[in-house]
């Protein structure tokens, strides 16, 4: 558990894209911001849903049967299990949950370590 | 489960203070958005970690051992089981998450009813 935490100045510590940093917990989940840039990979989270908060940029997430694009203050929630790409054509910030020790890959193999920030 | 969410226009929907609106959902757990004007009660609850993340506005959440103030993209999980009072001097815009069911108030007598807009 941490003090308050402003988005903004968290992201500010690093530059990385599609490297979510832990900023909170809530109830076992992570609570992240992550910077994303281009376009991630297709994949799934067979054990949870998965939280998208568009903080700043605009963000496309790819679903078979179609896309959703996200803008500031929009949300989306993919269900678990279902597979989705997320794309962003310009930097884009987000806020996500997760439990903690989801890879955000879907594929512990290639997730990358979550730090906390 | 829903589709994508602009919080702004799920706020747009109501007017009263202090009666969270559902607007999507996350493994189980609500994700709402409420306005926050004048003083809520004390309360803790003994099951869950409580979410707030402050779009617009302004937001004390008083604690027995000090204030947090969290002003826009700023937020603070109260670890379950800690008493606090949230206050809005101003009319406050939050997005908050917690278990489906969880009262309000604590405390299943006096909580409002959380419907989904």
């Amino acid at each position: 558990m941490t003090g308050p935490v402003n988005l903004a100045s968290k992201l500010a510590l690093f530059s990385e894209h599609w490297s979510p940093k832990i900023v909170t917990g809530f109830n076992g989940n992570d609570v992240m911001v992550v910077k994303a840039k281009g376009e991630f990979n297709w994949h799934s989270h067979p054990e949870t849903d998965d939280f998208f908060l568009v903080l700043k940029g605009r963000l496309t997430i790819k679903l078979r049967d179609g896309d959703v694009v996200l803008g500031p203050g929009e949300m989306y929630v993919v269900p678990k299990g279902v597979e989705h790409c997320p794309v962003a054509e310009e930097e884009t910030h987000l806020l996500i949950i997760e439990p903690a020790g989801t890879p955000n890959t879907g594929d512990p193999a290639t997730a990358v370590t979550k730090v906390q920030v």
